[in-house]
């Protein structure tokens, strides 16, 4: 029983620093690298794929809209063509950090608002795999755990990682409780950390409703932008291991 | 005797149209293609890059400073980290959209003042062919022929081609006369003509007072912003094959 | 009778060219200059407004989105707080030339996407009219002739401008077809021509089904960006001359 | 016997946070709100502006360099019209949001490297002054105590706050010590109270060498984005208001 922790890094921009990249890389194996359009720059990118490259950390594309100012969490209207071709861009530049450090690049998950949007525009999902499988059929597109993209993505045979919330409340139907509503977000660490443990060993986990809705773990989103969030990572591995399951990258895990 | 013939090329940007691509591709070796910061767009990249391909262009990155607003052509004082991690950044981008249509990255010529300021600033010019070597140590620095950046490409083990500019007039050092003064740009095509025989066939040509300056021409730099520059460089390119030179990419030339 | 015909202008950005400004200049009364958000950059602002001033034409702010790469004609979700306060930023901004030429700042038309939203986003239109307000409560809001955002103004005790467009077929309901659907853009002079009049004399215009839409017409936008659009611009002004309506800035017709 | 206390605020951006604005605002009379192009955006800015108006704190623009990457700290060439033009666009930005607030716009000081180049670069400092007139004579430019843009400002009939650094040593010709160099930057509170009150008290400070310097001090720099430096801030404010300094606004200075 194996599963990946991954985590959004190298946010930091010009003079302006976001989150604990050194401390929770301690206990993630894969890292999503911001690429420069909302967040990063291409001196935090090569420090943050170094770092990664120090951990043992696999390293992964987060590439967002061209929004730096809304953090890429804001959604914008792409056409495909714009999209695949951003999504490329942006692979190209963060590939480049990785092949000057000497280490593979293992995976692209889209960040914020465009993550979402794939979710619910499937011409927009089909265009951004089509800019990975553009670039490389072997790197891993990382998405919601059962949405349509993961699907599109085996049809176009590309690697799919399905990406499960430790903090999150779930819909029955498998979508995120929005952020906005009551018990959307679960801040106790020992509810985050059973909570993972029935995603990972019981594939699934309860809906706000109290339904089980089945869902595939092969990575678990964890954050770093303060130090709770850190002390949650770190817990989620801790408590992972005691169980016996095997917290490796998405690439041992995903073929 | 061989020459390349390159040209700046997918420089629009957005809704923004710059430079005649279709007609100046028939006439160039090498193109070298705007990266997003100075000038360019995913979008443009990706078509400009697939017009190279179908008219057997070879394709380079045209990296520039972070100033759209400027068009990379205003001075900006960069760190050797900086200009280091920026180049690499933008190499990258681009060579996604190479490796997307299937050909290879064939060359790096800085933009504008940062082409310029290279030749001024020795450890600007040592940062950005680190950030080359960092990516590949066989893609070929474009840069001022006879220029220090030359000598330091050749220290730090990266492939150099020499450039000369058939439109400009020379000082007996070698460096350009700059735009502001008088006899600076030549506008005349059979002058034009003239100097690039004599810089392919002589080694060199006469300098603004009459002297002569010796320059390597592994590419001769023409433009495709105007008709009359296109007009120019398919002239060039006749003249130069009427003279029994072939005209090829640089990297048939560099090794 | 009495309308004004209003244009977008100073969509130049550094080195990038847009527009046939000195032209279509000739022929309005009210210009709408980007504001260096979605297009324009202060140089360009500078030249716009000492342009306008110089042919008497009337002056408004042009806000859009933070999208200069989609040229503001791309949907993005913001919040009322961000949409209030983005305004207000742009109408500063060109606020500051005008006073610089001593001229004054006579209304406010937010471009493209944006202008789209609010039609359709009741929290958005409160909130970029609120925005005007903040700077000043005598800036004529531009917006589509009959919307909600009309009546928004209103409420607010704003001054509105009611537009409609010389070139485009409506929908019974008074909002504009799609320029995607067939028949969606008028591009015959003498029927354009007809439109306006029959908007301004008659109220009102054949939708595309050949229902009548009653329609107010306080200005007309007009374009510049191509030489047939400013032929068009140059037609209606003739024709509403000849039909003795008179073309006057929209600030001698709202009060 | 009177001096103005300023500090740069409102520099975070989008989701990036910076400075202690809330708290350092409590000891200082003068803020210099950046304006968004090298920090700070609309959101920040009417934040900023509404807590310097709660707290009774005079506002000035702090325009910079269109980098934000590089948070306007590195030297970028412009020419006069642009620059002019610039500092002209964010001047407006910024007053649309005293306006919306119905307070005052005070002053302003050009932002980091645009701050240094003004003193080498006569023509640059002419255009930045030709800006702020451009749009108000009454605005109070604020620059290096004793440094050529002071002159030519008053030669252009603009007024002049001269500037001192609370932290900072002092050649003997009144040019501030390059940070790099060692004891340019003074840490202890007593010293850095001391030579406020030398400069305020006895028009001057001992230079690096031991050398006496005049220095005119309307206004001096203080700091807020760390908690020693705001601790600085409060000290020297509770000096300057034993030694029967008052402090004040530089407008109530600078007539």
């Amino acid at each position: 029983m194996k599963v990946d922790l991954n985590s959004d890094l190298g946010e930091s921009f010009g003079r302006y620093r976001l989150g604990l990249d050194d401390e929770v890389m301690n206990y993630i194996t894969s890292a999503n690298v911001a690429t420069g359009w909302h967040a990063g720059d291409p001196v935090v990118m090569r420090k943050t794929v170094r770092l990664a490259k120090e951990k043992g950390v696999a390293v992964g594309a987060h590439p967002g809209y061209p929004d730096l100012l809304g953090f890429g969490r804001r959604y914008m209207r792409l056409t495909p063509e714009e999209a695949r071709n951003y999504i490329l861009y942006q692979i190209g530049a963060l590939y480049a950090f990785t092949r000057a450090e000497g280490i593979e690049l293992q995976h692209v998950k889209p960040h914020g608002a465009l993550y979402n949007a794939l979710v619910k525009e499937e011409e927009l999902a089909r265009a951004v795999i089509e800019g990975i499988a553009d670039f490389d059929r072997n790197l891993i597109f990382v998405t919601l755990s059962g949405s349509r993209p993961a699907e599109i993505a085996e049809e176009l045979g590309v690697k799919v990682a399905h990406e499960v919330f430790a903090d999150r409340a779930y819909n029955p139907d498998g979508t995120l409780v929005p952020r906005s509503r009551p018990g959307a977000i679960i801040h106790d660490k020992e509810a985050i950390a059973e909570r993972v443990i029935s995603m990972v060993k019981n594939g699934g986990v309860r809906a706000i409703n109290g339904e089980w809705v089945e869902l595939k773990a092969d990575t678990i989103c964890v954050h770093g932008d303060n130090p709770e969030a850190v002390e949650i990572a770190k817990h989620i591995r801790e408590v992972l291991e005691e169980e016996g399951v095997k917290v490796v990258p998405m690439g041992e895990i995903v073929r």
